[in-house]
């Protein structure tokens, strides 16, 4: 029996990895859906590609472009956000939920029915609003399955094991492009440093995160809530090889570490086969003997003080976190465009949360996520506009 | 409630960490019966020190002694293999079985009860009658959990995954004082170079197993009866730093990574707190940012041919493993005794192998693998007195 896959964000790199994990095996699953932000051709190709049925770009200003591009394909299509939601209303197993920003915690909450898997990729779902996202999928019968490496590594390895086993959990990071520079080196680092990520290709925010730390601090965030724990349970080691994804410290000593190649096929692959797990080609496989030597160091917060501001947001809790991923939003915008320096970003975003409420309590339903996004959004772009942080 | 543990072997090293283990979780546990081989006033001090109600030791002729070292105590004793049976069937919720030899086989088999918990450290169960002893503790409910490190990592990292969902098994060595010796020196080793274990300190007979690789040999025989896999999903990567024990390589190119101090007490409190995990002190914790880098190796079947032979064991399969565990405890104690040479071990192994029916069937119960047992010993012993094995 093949599971039928809906795949929101199809065009990006998650995407892509979903839509190889699909391809390699066509007896056991179909992609009919697919969902896209606002490349009509690039989506175009991928619901020729994959056989989808529906195609709907978020961006409803591109609805004219899509209908362009598959004329005569005989796939239905939309555009804007109530297309989105018809997308992810159609029947079908899992939902791959990689749509980055706000229109990917909307649709994953719309995507949240009994009995379906959603193999959940969208930041924002977790860190803006985990509490709600977990107790919504829980009330309905929905399962999370993580698509994160780090998360998904973690997942795999505590199995069925009660959270109240654990003494803590680890995420590993890659340290970026700046692992081994000076903090006068990153204080005059420019985008294109910092978009030259060591391991993997992926989006231009992302990889910004990944040379701030900030992304690590954003996955400790989510991984607290999707598992459960303290937020003194989790911390991060610095692992330039990227083949331990994550760990998770048991009460009695023992480790239990997810491995795998650095592959995002890997963690897709296990989503979409949960409960009973798909062949991987032969390349696929982690060979011990052949990697360098697996190294690990605590990460060093002076000169990545992104990541002790996402640990001090997830300390707070309430509102915080999700203001701390708005305000960084707006901050790596505004160094990929020139008007902000590499260390302006957690200078601005440190601000941004020390102006914010500390008791505003966690949003318990999207729209209360999205007010608190929205206004620490506009508190950023104000502080953007002044001193210090303002290019004069 | 606290679980009740008889303890078999318990004058031994795994013996010694299961003690630690109970006395730092008296709440938790708590040891009913003691078994030993012959040290009457080592059993003694173990019985009166864990408040044990019953001691026994192996050796029949050792009865009086034991029974004078307890004289006073209040504490039931006994010797001879029908006390081994008597404290055996004693009720306890778990039964740590590390007494080795045929004697551990025997009373393995005798332990398993409905309901209970046996913590398997005894060699022979599995690789003599392996396919018996699990066939035995499927009929009659009772759990098998490994003790060993490797084992007992694999065990974890696997949870509840189905056997389908697994692609190979991995069991780690730390390859023994003799890692990075050339051939010629290690033809040349003396006893006392092979008993300097780098990391662990362990009985004679498996500490030169241990520099010979047959030890990593032998308990891939376990895992492949334990776990109920294809002789050909299971490898060996040599692993001096012995953090990782085992690794789980699931179908879809994840890895799960059993990871742990080396430190027999971790896998001893995993068994002795299964399905509700105790917790170990602070300095039990691995601390990854302050190990040495971690690093795997392929094992080298032409310097460690001990291991070859038992994968070719493995895979002819039947009375195979037994005879190649019989033949090589011969062995091994003759170059204990000065009378083998190192590389003697396992060409007396080899020939032993080469001369017993390579159709001869597995054993269905204790008597026959002690059978297949005695004639592979009585073969080897044959053998040691004529040319080339005997010393001139």
């Amino acid at each position: 029996m093949r599971r039928t896959v809906t795949l929101l964000g199809a065009t990006g790199s998650i995407g892509r990895s979903t839509r190889d994990v699909v391809a390699e095996n066509p007896d056991r699953l179909a992609i009919t859906a697919v969902v896209g932000g606002r490349d009509a051709a690039a989506l175009a190709r991928v619901a020729v590609e994959t056989g989808a049925r529906f195609a709907v770009l978020a961006d409803e200003g591109c609805g004219a472009a899509l209908a362009e591009a598959l004329s005569g394909s005989g796939i239905a299509h939309g555009a804007g956000r109530s297309a989105v939601f018809e997308a992810v209303a159609m029947e079908s197993d899992i939902v791959v939920s990689a749509i980055s920003g706000a229109a990917g915690l909307e649709a994953t909450f719309a995507a949240l029915t009994p009995g379906r898997v959603i193999a959940l990729a969208n930041k924002e779902s977790l860190v803006c609003a985990g509490a709600a996202v977990m107790a919504r999928a829980k009330a309905v019968g929905a399962r999370i399955v993580p698509l994160d490496s780090e998360h998904n590594a973690l997942f795999q390895v505590l199995g069925r094991e009660p959270i109240t086993a654990i003494r803590s959990m680890t995420l590993t990071a890659s340290g970026g492009p700046f692992r081994t520079w000076s903090a006068e080196q990153i204080a005059a680092a420019r985008p294109e440093q910092a978009l030259a990520h060591p391991n993997y290709a992926m989006g231009a925010k992302i990889t910004i995160d990944s040379a701030s730390m900030m992304n690590k601090g954003l996955e400790l965030i989510e991984a607290c809530f999707l598992f459960g724990l303290r937020h003194d349970q989790l911390d991060v080691l610095v692992h330039p090889q990227q083949i331990v994804h994550g760990l998770v410290t048991f009460r009695d000593g023992s480790v239990s570490a997810g491995m795998a190649l650095p592959d995002m096929r890997v963690a897709a692959a296990h989503c979409l086969g949960v409960d009973s797990r798909l062949d991987a080609p032969a390349a696929r496989f982690l060979d011990l003997a052949t990697t360098a030597p697996l190294t690990f160091e605590r990460p060093d917060l002076d000169r990545f003080p992104a990541l002790g501001l996402a640990m001090a947001a997830l300390e707070t809790g309430g509102a915080m976190p999700a203001v701390l991923n708005a305000a960084n939003e707006i901050a790596v915008a505004a160094f990929l465009a020139g008007s902000l320096s590499f260390p302006g970003i957690a200078a601005l975003v440190d601000e941004v949360c020390a102006r914010s409420a500390s008791d505003a309590s966690a949003p318990t339903d999207v729209s209360a996520a999205l007010g608190i996004d929205q206004d620490a959004r506009i508190r950023a772009r104000m502080l953007l506009s002044q001193a210090p942080f303002a290019v004069t």
